[in-house]
């Protein structure tokens, strides 16, 4: 059992739905062992300019279901100089700071995994990020709140494009991974999905545009905002010039994404992966992401955590193509 | 009391959430009092093309709760032409319609007025538009669901405005009217709000973030499309160019705004003036739009109408001042 | 111009949804206009006690959109004596508070104006009850709130009626009033509403169960808290007895109708007279509630406010019953 | 491959949300593959009746939305009897169904275990129920987005248990099992569960009361409906008279619990198992559930489906003990 003193806590890059149901379960697991926590304000410019708060028990009273995160996040170029790094370790020292458990994606864990092999400190991370990029875990805290709100907000969209007999192009979030794409096309009852992914998807759908029933009258396409086509309003645009008789709409449904209050299963997950990295720590355990594989804790080189593969379940490809019939 | 048989019914115009329930207290209430109702799709263009469908008890069973409309929307050059009206009313003898009611807005009714000039036939219309920009009614039928569709949407923003200690320029609907933004302005904690009827908007709004509170971190602008300005993104780049310092960001809300779940007032306004344009065709009434101002149901002439005030409540604008304190 | 330095503010009674967006407008507007506010913790119970917080600008952000109130509220025996009111009088005036806000209903205002008829000190209301059961303003704070939740609720309740061919007895809140009975009741497309105003509900359910439509599977009946019947168990059991045929359950929504996001309109309506009472305050008024009546602010004295009228529109009955056709 | 020309399709038991995505991955996948499909309304009860209804891509459309099933649900004592199930058959064959795709839990599957046996006929089966107590499923089709009903209705009550400092005892679904209450009383930051696999329970949750932080005002126990201590009203009860101090109050949540849009998950899962169910019919399976475990595609006879598991993962009990410190 590593004797761990003072957690230093926080969070970084893109905000997530369920980061503060993270920060609630290291706080409370943290004081359950008899460890304090600092929380660092806006990530590593926090720690580099020394920003830093002490959790308590009600510090994360009543957050478990908000969005967002209360310790903030920012982007610090200062960080990722090694001058910056020793600042921000310095104030680390002074503070007591002997741990640090880091919220967030791929960013954060390349700036967590230098800063491990730099300093002698362990940093355990915990993968908060919408996009469900990240190897070492099933899901990522975020992502099952982000595909209901595109979910919810396409189904919305689906009442206009009745009323109207409309095609709507929805774009949503996912610059290098249509995963967000994917299992929203499914379950809003997308007749086609472009995702970077797959190269072939505006083929695809042309083909069906062109030869696909008549009596369709509505159509919903998702495309992840990294596609080849170049954006929701240039596949609108291309659209609306091969097929003119479609009267075709376009919706970017941009930073509500983000938001939100967090799903049963994001808070779940985050709890899950908040207790066990606490529990890490005190084992003994650094450089690694905490994430949930077949519903067993798992812990995963951040060297690995941000290599995830770009590869899609083509079945998944065949469903949205099977059932928009 | 009129004997009608059979009333023509249509929505025409954007969709609005609510427009089923109406339909559904039309076909409802007329088959109460023993009148059939036809089912008239995709509006003027419908009628035109004789797109009509008897509406039963169960036509309507289970759509009180489901946005956009069953009997479709749907733009027609041909209806503002004097021969298009006359086949559209050749279409409505042969079918042995003897009554209209249209549900809409101003391009709805402005048809329903030339229509009703022009033919012997009773038309009534009901306020369905999220716009909420028709004078005879407190409110028209989908604003109420589509101003808590933004506030939730800005809910959601405002998680990611707080977390990043950003400026977010939201842009919602009312491309004439600031109605939308005023209210969800107040709602949302917005900063300011720009909108068409106020000219000075965007210097008040530079007056703040140049002499405002300085340790206040995040902010929250709404801007209806239809602002002086030109557009969020406009806004976004002017501010960007004079607040350099913010982290400015532009969210365009879009068609999410027209769908959705109708809320309880929405459904239970439709349903009043559902119930009441059926009455007030009996009663022998027509040219007139059924709306409810001040709890009671009231007639207005379709000419007044459309012609709804543009004045602003001064009030609500001093309180979004006094509140984003 | 009365020259108010401090003003008191507390919640009392039931907790309703816009509470918070109250708080926030009552504090900033002060602070506007250069005067203190301190929070009062538990209402008439914390007067007594002395349990003040100072308000600051930040104590009530990021709360417009949170049900409940921040600052609590209790039933207080105490302050029902003579005694228990110096107690607390004695309190406000060594906290140099000059002027009271109190939100809540009734029982508030009830001790509101013994309170301010008492000791000389300005006291004004905000409407802040689920019920609506208020003279003096057209809507209270909650009720939208509240009416949205039952219509979700009863929705997905519906759900289950129609895939099983149920008949649901669905309880809301109201145990004097119908008022969220009615329009939800319109809302939800309900079969009938059973509230404490209509003394013949049951036995017009009755006919209609015996002599309506054989062929409508799923029925959903609303029941006030308060209705004479004897609330939905003992209604599920006479109907179970009457109409054995029928396979009725009863759902009893209860405490989940209190709580929630606020809506659109609850929060403007909050906001609106929270900036009103301050500067009503500032015009020296004392006694009374401030509502909106027609879209306009309106004061009225407590004792008016809470004697409400318990006459019911009997056109909404009417509505029901046409529309469950 | 096996020649199916006509899928008999059917849900049964409770009703749950994502059926009717279930339903619809089906049809088209059926129709994809040149298959017919019949609808077989209510169950059993309806095989037996002869109630069918073929069903066509549009059957299907602008359903993958909505709650319940629109091939509805019922009990039916006769398919029990041998005989009643001879009727069945009969029935099948007469409209040359010559396979059959069951919707629904353990009473489902056990009937369409014996129906298989007895007769030949292709049996497969869908996890459709909001309890997740199957086997040879991570998840079943409904409990995703029961648990988010049950976390939001949770979130609700905590405003109302947070403003009056009550201690609340929430009732939950699952009479035999945990598995609801285990995961939303994580989500939801409940002070403790109570759960028929767990028999120390209430002598925990007495201690935390006896000997917790006296500073915690409020306090949510989630109940599974299944646990010993006799349902929310009796450990109501016992905890009033043990802890008078408490203000405690029940909320059962009932019905509200099956019903609502399905979640994106829900509906991913829907549609996965329903395409995969019918190729699944094609490759020559039968008497097997079709779930998914670890992300793919599982097989699990009817037999060993039906026996889940009462175990529970004892570490999530261990979570809520840590986080509601």
């Amino acid at each position: 059992m590593t004797q761990i003193k003072n957690i230093g806590l926080y969070t970084s890059g893109g905000d997530a739905p369920g980061m503060n149901a993270a920060i609630r379960a290291v706080v409370r697991t943290a004081l359950y062992y008899d460890i304090a926590v600092t929380g660092i304000i806006r990530g590593y410019e926090g720690m580099i300019r020394g920003d830093f708060v002490p959790m308590h028990r009600k510090s994360v009273s009543n957050i478990v279901q908000r969005g967002g995160t209360i310790l903030k996040t920012a982007r610090s170029e200062q960080f990722k100089t090694a001058e910056g790094r020793k600042i921000a370790y310095e104030n680390l020292k002074k503070n007591n700071i002997d741990a640090l458990i880091a919220i967030g994606g791929d960013g954060t864990f390349t700036g967590a995994k230098i800063f491990g092999q730099e300093f002698d400190i362990p940093v355990l991370g915990l993968p908060g990020t919408i996009d469900n990029d990240l190897a070492g875990t099933d899901f990522t805290i975020g992502y099952d709140t982000a595909i209901n709100t595109v979910v919810d907000a396409v189904d919305k969209i689906r009442d206009t494009a009745e009323s109207h007999d409309r095609l709507f192009i929805v774009e949503v979030m996912g610059r290098d991974s249509g995963l967000i794409a994917l299992r929203t096309g499914i379950a809003a009852g997308a007749e086609a999905i472009l995702i970077p992914e797959n190269k072939t998807g505006m083929a695809g759908l042309f083909d069906r545009l062109e030869n696909g029933r008549k009596d369709k009258t509505s159509r919903i396409i998702i495309a992840a905002e990294g596609d080849d086509a170049g954006g929701a309003f240039e596949i609108g645009r291309i659209i609306t010039e091969k097929f003119p008789h479609y009267d075709t709409r376009v919706s970017i449904l941009g930073h509500i994404q983000r938001g939100g209050k967090p799903t049963c299963m994001d808070r779940v997950l985050a709890s899950r992966v908040g207790v066990a990295a606490v529990e890490a720590l005190r084992d003994g355990r650094s450089g690694e992401m905490v994430g949930v594989i077949h519903n067993e804790i798992s812990y995963t080189p951040f060297d690995h955590a941000i290599k995830h593969s770009h590869e899609i379940n083509a079945k998944f490809l065949k469903i949205v193509e099977i059932l928009s019939l």
